[in-house]
């Protein structure tokens, strides 16, 4: 999942704006500046820069994470493509 | 804002699916099964039952909510509905 996500997304870097641990669980807000290739969440991205946040629990066993459970601001995403259309 | 929700959304409940403290914060994973009136996140909902998921942080300051960072899995309203959309 993760290897796709920075071929698609060359300048991918996962900021940390929040960080709650609460052992097996991790909670966090990330932040993301970064210009996908080409779609992404089903949107035609194509190299706009994008900016948007992802709220995320992860739970962890054997220090792996075990599962996700995460809700991306795709309406974020949405708007700033409208936004470089007007342009 | 929380009375405005309840008049548009009647059935309002707030569903704890994961709870995460860590004093000023908590996170969330909410999960909501509800039918609001009219719009909803700019969606015609009119009174179609949905289902979606929230993932929030709460910072807490002398026992109240001083700061929010919610994302809502809008697009999972948006494919219910346009599910609903094509019965």
């Amino acid at each position: 999942m993760l290897e796709r996500d920075f071929i698609e997304i060359p300048d991918l870097h996962f900021n940390i704006e929040i960080l709650v641990s609460a052992p097996p669980v991790i909670a966090s807000r990330l932040r993301f500046d970064c210009t996908p290739k080409g779609k992404f969440l089903g949107l035609e991205v194509n190299g706009r820069k994008v900016s948007f946040a992802e709220n995320v629990f992860y739970e962890f066993r054997d220090k792996k994470i075990r599962q996700v459970w995460s809700v991306i601001d795709k309406p974020a995403i949405e708007a700033q493509l409208h936004g470089s259309d007007r342009k």
